[in-house]
């Protein structure tokens, strides 16, 4: 068993080498003067079963291609079985058409990553699960909502409504309010003529009590913000907000500093550099949950 | 037939398609705000013969990406035959393992673009022409040389020789040498001891001579800045450089302006922006010579 760490989670693949408890594999992934990547491997793995780590977060082309390209320099090496480690999976919001002429790039990503040489894909909480379907090799799915759920668990809140922002996430909220024994309510959006603003309409009871709004991924922060200031319109005591996958692109990390939400829970799927941490940020890892899928 | 363009080269596909006499393919390629690529063609292919026109050149994993998911967008959408022409293939000096445990990248891009769907590719002075046989689809391999030459003619140089930089240039610094009646020297660059400077030695001669220093691929300029001095040192009168491929990275642009060469002749396979624009870099198109393969 050996793992390797492309560029993208490299705190990650060090807290998941710790839990099980061996050392991280010797490569090198960097950039020639034109930014064409180079792979390095410095130990041999004819016949081992190796583990790549590796989340496809922006700039998502170049950790797509990191991946890749160290798949190809395991495979040439006679790696025993490849399998890639992805916490998170890039892409995965273009997993259908939605317009006439739309690429689907999931299914996309899906196809190089086996052209590549992956015997195995492990990620988490993907935007759609269909996507697991878009792989013709296994495909372990991971879920944050235990961690999650944990952590909530251990605040000790009382009067709880676990909030989903949209109608596809209400699985995964269901999933984090059986978890922490509490209701739920369901954010409906609906745009009452073209070109008028979104209305947001709460579906379930939230009057005086402590919403925790729950979603796979959080890019721009847009959304989040919108629902919390209708959460508390509707009576709510107060608003946290997790997810899996803190994206946070754009204007998100301002809004998250001005929005009326106690705290954001996020994973370390992507990780947050410096510029993008807040007081109330929380990260929880996901080393020992990836770590026990290895 | 169709053509449309990624954004590495747009001012090249405008030039194919006036070469041709059609007007360029109505469609998008721009970005979300987390970096991911998105694609929105916005006329039919359906049934069409459709050419993708896109070097993957710097950033190289981006605009390689964006040809994969504008392939992935068309053969979704029908399109009868996807051409994809690619006048700069990038990774291809990441032909064969070097060492130990070494990626094929150039392989793998290979498979990446048949993968996405392409049928068929044409591409100019590939690095090493195996890369060729790295694709099961047809390849139709352009070279610049005559273009350069054309260029040299109607200059009306005399007494010309034409340099190869090193052994594996040699053939087509004959294909110039031929259309310019002139006679070829190589470059033999060699290390007399490990961590001693290289030294290079001239076969040939090249006294008195208007030597032209022809090259496949200009990165940093390195290699050529002190071939231009060996050949200076060994009497040449005065250097010329060129090459199909101006990568430019780095040190380039400083090193040309001061190196001892009174020209360099470069084509738009890879387009120089402002910044690496210079008086004495004379730039080429091969519009026709592409417009004429289509
Ligand atoms: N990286 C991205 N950033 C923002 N929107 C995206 C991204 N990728 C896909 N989309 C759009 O998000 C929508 C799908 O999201 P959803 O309806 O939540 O599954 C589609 O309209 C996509 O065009
Ligand atoms: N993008 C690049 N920039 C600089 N060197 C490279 C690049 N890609 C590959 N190489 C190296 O160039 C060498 C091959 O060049 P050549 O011997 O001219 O075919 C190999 O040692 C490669 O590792």
């Amino acid at each position: 068993l050996q793992v390797f760490s492309c560029n993208s989670n490299p705190s990650l693949a060090k807290a998941i080498c710790e839990h099980i408890n061996i050392p991280l594999g010797d490569a090198q992934v960097g950039k020639f003067s034109d930014g064409e990547i180079h792979v390095k491997l410095d130990e041999s793995v004819r016949g081992s079963d190796v583990y790549v780590i590796q989340s496809t977060c922006d700039p998502v082309n170049q950790h797509l291609m990191e991946l890749l390209v160290m798949v190809d320099a395991l495979r040439r090496a006679s790696a025993g079985t490849i399998n890639v480690v992805i916490p998170y999976y890039g892409y995965a919001r273009q997993d259908r058409k939605t317009r006439a002429r739309d690429p689907i790039t999931a299914k996309l990503v899906a196809n190089l990553i086996e052209t590549a040489g992956a015997d195995r894909v492990i990620t988490m909480d993907l935007h759609a699960t269909q996507i697991q379907g878009f792989f013709n090799i296994p495909v372990d799915h991971l879920v944050g909502v235990p961690i999650l759920a944990q952590y909530f668990k251990k605040k000790g809140l009382s009067d709880v409504v676990v909030v989903s922002p949209d109608h596809g996430g209400v699985i995964r909220a269901r999933r984090l309010a059986e978890r922490l024994e509490a209701p739920i309510a369901i954010i409906d959006k609906r745009r009452p003529e073209p070109n008028v603003a979104e209305v947001m309409n709460i579906v379930g009871d939230v009057k005086g009590k402590t919403a925790i709004i729950i979603d796979d991924i959080i890019d721009t922060a847009g959304t989040i913000t919108l629902a919390a200031n209708a959460l508390l319109e509707q009576g709510a005591k107060e608003v946290y907000a997790c997810c899996t996958h803190p994206v946070f692109s754009g204007p998100a990390i301002d809004r998250i500093r001005d929005a009326n939400i106690t705290e954001m829970v996020v994973t370390d799927t992507i990780p947050l550099p410096e510029s993008k941490r807040l007081d109330k940020i929380k990260t929880l890892s996901v080393a020992s949950l990836i770590g026990e899928a290895i």
